[in-house]
């Protein structure tokens, strides 16, 4: 009997050269149903959104479906898999012509916030990494450089950033301040010229190669916080990818660490004076956010369609089930109101009446829904809804990050619970074991 | 020590002399809530579905929340408790003019289907009861009249029936054959000047006292399904109220038992020949029933929302509990997909494009969305969440028939199931146990 | 066409004395199935917990059942209906020999924790009003004078409470304080030979008929709780009927009034001191409601399982379809998952070893899936799934209260938090609507 | 601006010559909790199931939990990320000595049913993947060697599985079969001195490097299902890693093709002669399999304890939080469940009474709660809940494989569902869209 390697990285030589051989293409290996590098037709829309959509809107939804099918869908799983972004597919994400989103001029496309958000989720149906990276370049970045950046700013950075030929990140967070945003405690110190940002940032998405990095930091003299362009290569900044994720792998994310790095003053946002010059942006981005659920669960369910019925059990396609058909209808009414919801948010920002509580709540409520719509689907999938092949496992797991980020459900149920209650409910009494109950 | 009384309605009245007295009004008993005789002001319109409809149906839902809140709020919950039809109140419903719903003519309102819907949620808002009430007579009896009688009868029926001085129910289902309706066995046989009809009907709901029933019964001759007005008044025809539901328990459902009813020729509806032709009515009758859980359910927000804030405990308005608000937040998201869901139904009737599969996951989807949603309220509410005075108990009651009629959560699956599948999956293949799993 | 009555009360005679008739009874209206009258055979059972009992637990509890299916099936329903308490069945639910539960003596009947707990489960699986009768009058009432009464005063009276011959009830909670009942308001002032009584009482089981009734009051020389005997004919006291509940409708709550109520010194409880002294009744009550859902949901799962078997739809049984199968099959999961967690409960009281958050974990895990269970059972049965006659109906309903009395879900989950993390979140801080999130 | 790559492959280098560089290790990056490469102490056996067990499974318990936390969890997160197994730690497994689980005799542990299963929730527990692999090679290849095998093939094999010094893999589904498993078409041919067998098998854990791979095809002559022993170097034989996996990524799964494979016929397994030969195996390991959801719910519930007093936001420990408290006993209220119901299939197993819809029941049950339990978890780590390096994200991903393998959750409840109504339902009866509904 062969004895067993016993160091680490030994890998069992012996064993391979007999049984070991390269992993068949999962095409070959199960011809019994269709992966989804060859992605199955969209049959999601059961109550025809379309139809309240504008043909600007339905061209771009066509446009981006397609792009994203052909272009995305073959090499997703291997991406995915390595964790790694993939690079050569970003003149590809710049063809889909969506970057800006709804900025006018400066080379952006200038989408209604319904387009927007529907070119969102048609990325995420095929694959909500690439739906992140867009999303944090164009609705973190982009637009914050937009809303909150000065002519020349807006001129000299735009215009690039909506072709995608220079890429942005957008950092917010702290290691010690997720759900708490808002207490952050990264500096920015006036100096001759400019400012002084020490600190650090986790979770940035795109941070591990952004050519520009919008900081927020704590104004030492003001004690408000204010926002920064910082390059990729200035002194003093560090950004390292977090590894291990579970979800949106391709997405890298980063931890940053800011040593007396320099920002000259021309790369101060002059919009950003306090934390609360961050909510126009979080504003539009919550309803970005709120799309990508939507993307995945379209996805997966156009996904399981297909499966349902190419795959056979019993001598019957899986699709005859009873407990299958009932999980297939639970997962489209569920994408029918996420669209519906989804939808109305759009027209409520549209129409200047969106109130914060009113986007929490729909970006809570779409990714519940979301999330027991792709456990559904995952079911449904049996052994080869473990498989990223076969876009179900991918999507349960991308999911999970959205779930969290941009407000927990939780935090935006608590957004939402204050405006209807009038009542904030954020933070816990902490009570003595004293208490009598 | 005194002995118990041991005979069945022996009441103990010598205890009772002495502790045992009329029952308090809740509002006496219990000051630190008002309850539901004073009904909560609608709060749950939180994405503004009212900006999505035309001035005339925006009219109506105000005339009829207006009306249900003032005249049936005070006298509903001794009603339901009683089980009794609240008949001095018809005028009352009557005055609300939407009986005859969507018909032209005839005396009939003529509103969208849209209109027709809101106010359907907005009585059951208020109370769910009145509101199958109004359903049974108007979108299914009456309906069936519009769309399968004569010019004659709709001339002599439905005026009356417009203005509520008669009443409609309509008999279809049978003690044998619920979800499985269409193999109905009630018979109709020809004979000179008429049809004798024999049979059973059960759950059919107004069939206590209505002036008219609609039967459906099985043409001997050519085995198709025919439909019938009969009055109420027929020899042969008995109808007894079916007792101890938890349920819309104002609704007056009966059991119908048909021995050699006759019905003249006249009475016969010209446009039923056969089961197929029962589906207009009810892609018009299932639009509405869905809109019933979306008016519980809103009248259980509203109800809670104001609970919460008056209801204090531990120094607190339960309000500012976590816990609470999360549910409160969780039902108002699903409030605005339910209502979204049920607008978008009613908008794909109006342009022609409705297809049963939509229509039954909306009712499917909603009522399930409605299930969790009242729950939720229950539970908000404590221990005055089993008491019908403040609403919820009573909606979490009534949701449950509703689940259930005009098709189960699951039956309404199936059939969207067969739409988008192509395979229909109703019947079981029973297996020998001899299987080899 | 006749004119419809006007006023309330005025019954449509006319109409009725057409086709208004008795109701049948449901066996003779559906014979398709039976109904709960004629109670189902004990089929919940699958991971034989009985072998778990001893034989005086396993007598108790085939006792127990044989009773309870003989001679409180038949008329449950009826009076569940009529929201009255079956007086003339206290001589039955005595032969159950169970009231005293584990006390040892004065007539008790000294069973283990574990057989109180399968007998409770027993009664309720029948009738939850009967357990819940059962529970205030001997879990609570008995129990306290058991375990904080004088020796004089168990000899009083916990032989006849033993007998059912007297009642008793628990008075705790007031209209201000439910879940936070510790901070409770009733006054008790010592005046020469005893003590006066003033305050107010909410929800308080058997108390519109029982004849001692079992009060806590706050000291007005310690602020402590104390706990007193009040007999049912004592000045002053006054116990109205809460009317309009939706479950556990024979139970009798009331309001308590108390005012100036004479206690002498002899009916002062001289174990109870503080209001941490009701916790050893607690311990055991808490147990003793943790198997009353048990019980509720081993009778739903023994109705659904023979009905699925009599219905029959599309020409099968209805448990012939998958989507039923499944509901059945998480059914029995949940069951014997509540029973032995349940058991397990006990065994941990009965080794001393119980902790308080075990309990109200315990009261809140069964209660949860009972819930669950329920609901389950109630789309089981269709739209005979809202009569009380097919007992799952009234187990629906009956479930609701017990979700909330002696602690809600959220509070006992609360109370086990505290436990297992050594923080209190029971109370809110409520913030200013400024915080920045 | 620079341009960015287009190739595949082809990374950005300058960029990441700047700003890329080796990702930190989790506990520098975030040092505010604790990885779980520190394993959390043990505290979710809040019921004392301990109490329930003997001495030699209370030590086996101990072994196993001290040896997995100290071994395995340091080097988890890292081929969990990588796919690889790790089999430097093979000795590690074999000195929990638990492979060959209840095998008496043949240098195995013949541990009880009990402690082989509470091991296997100790090793699940720390690492689901170790688990699996454990579980394939001990609870399916040695236990269908044990009690199919003849005496000189448990004598020639048994000993060195034992020791882990060869490792066997068990190879039944099929790209076409895999809940139709019975149904299996690869062919064993009579030859002289052996058999040919020819074939396809699908998700054969331990496959792509197992020494021995146990196989079922179906006899040529009989058509009944029959067992062989395979050497990893046959020729004819090719196993390849099924690639992309989202959870248990250590566990080698392979595509195994079996070409004309010889195997003589002191290799075939004398007791496997028809499909219902699997069933003692199968009967042992779905117990088996049941209980690594509960270890996974454990290791989470553990993980989530520590993490919510280490974790900080609003200047409160999470566990503060009602949102997060009542989250966390949910989770240990099911785990409670889960352990008992494992326990009580383990007693019915050694009584010898267990069947198949017990086993069948148990496994989907626990599996369905473990759901649940690990995505509460998910949700309780923010952020950190999508790194494998707090564990609760690989298990959440590691509970998926299992929810699906050995039976579905939804076949497994069809085999119990056959069980306790008599009917089987697993086939679909496939219609024509012109049933009537």
């Amino acid at each position: 009997m062969p004895s067993l390697p016993q160091k680490p990285g030994d890998a069992p030589d012996a064993k391979r050269s007999r049984v070991g051989l390269p992993a068949l293409d999962v095409a070959t290996a199960f011809p019994q149903a269709t992966p989804a590098s060859i992605f199955p037709p969209s049959v999601s829309d059961y109550y025809q959104l379309d139809d309240l959509l504008s043909s600007e809107e339905k061209n771009i939804r066509k446009k981006v479906r397609e792009i994203m099918e052909k272009e995305i869908a073959p090499i997703m799983a291997e991406y995915w898999e390595k964790a790694e972004f993939p690079f050569h597919v970003i003149p590809t994400l710049a063809a889909l012509s969506v970057a800006g989103g709804t900025i006018k001029g400066y080379g952006c496309p200038g989408l209604s916030i319904t387009g927007s958000a529907i070119a969102t989720a048609e990325i995420a149906r095929v694959d909500a990494s690439c739906s992140t990276f867009i999303l944090v370049h164009s609705s973190l970045g982009m637009l914050t450089i937009a809303l909150c950046g000065s002519e020349l700013q807006k001129q000299k950075y735009l215009p690039s950033l909506a072709q995608l030929t220079t890429i942005a990140c957008w950092a917010l967070t702290e290691p010690d301040y997720g759900s708490d945003a808002s207490s952050l405690r990264t500096t920015a110190t006036k100096v001759e010229g400019g400012w002084l940002l020490d600190g650090q940032k986790r979770w940035i998405g795109n941070s591990t190669f952004a050519d520009i990095l919008i900081i927020f930091a704590r104004n030492t003299s003001t004690n408000q916080i204010n926002g920064y362009i910082v390059k990729k290569d200035a002194p003093g900044l560090k950004a390292t990818k977090i590894e291990n994720k579970i979800g949106l792998r391709m997405v890298q994310n980063g931890d940053i660490l800011l040593k007396k790095v320099f920002v000259p003053d021309e790369d101060r946002l002059p919009g950003v004076n306090s934390f609360q010059d961050t909510s126009k942006v979080l504003a539009v981005s919550r309803v970005m956010v709120a799309w990508q659920p939507i993307g995945i669960a379209m996805g997966v369910y156009d996904m399981c369609h297909r499966y349902l019925q190419e795959r056979k059990q019993f001598s019957a396609p899986l699709a005859a089930f009873q407990l299958n058909q009932e999980k297939l209808v639970r997962m489209l009414g569920n994408i029918q109101a996420m669209l519906l919801v989804g939808w109305r948010l759009c027209k409520l920002y549209e129409s200047g009446k969106m109130t914060p509580g009113q986007a929490s709540m729909g970006k809570a409520w779409i990714s519940l829904k979301a999330r027991e719509t792709v456990s559904l689907g995952r079911e449904l999938m049996g052994g080869n809804g473990i498989l990223a092949d076969f876009l179900v496992a991918k999507a349960f797991c991308d999911l999970e990050p959205i779930y969290t980020y941009e407000g927990t459900y939780d935090i935006n149920s608590l957004v939402t619970g204050r405006e209807i209650t009038g009542i904030a409910s954020f933070k816990p009494a902490i009570l003595s074991k004293a208490s009598r109950l």
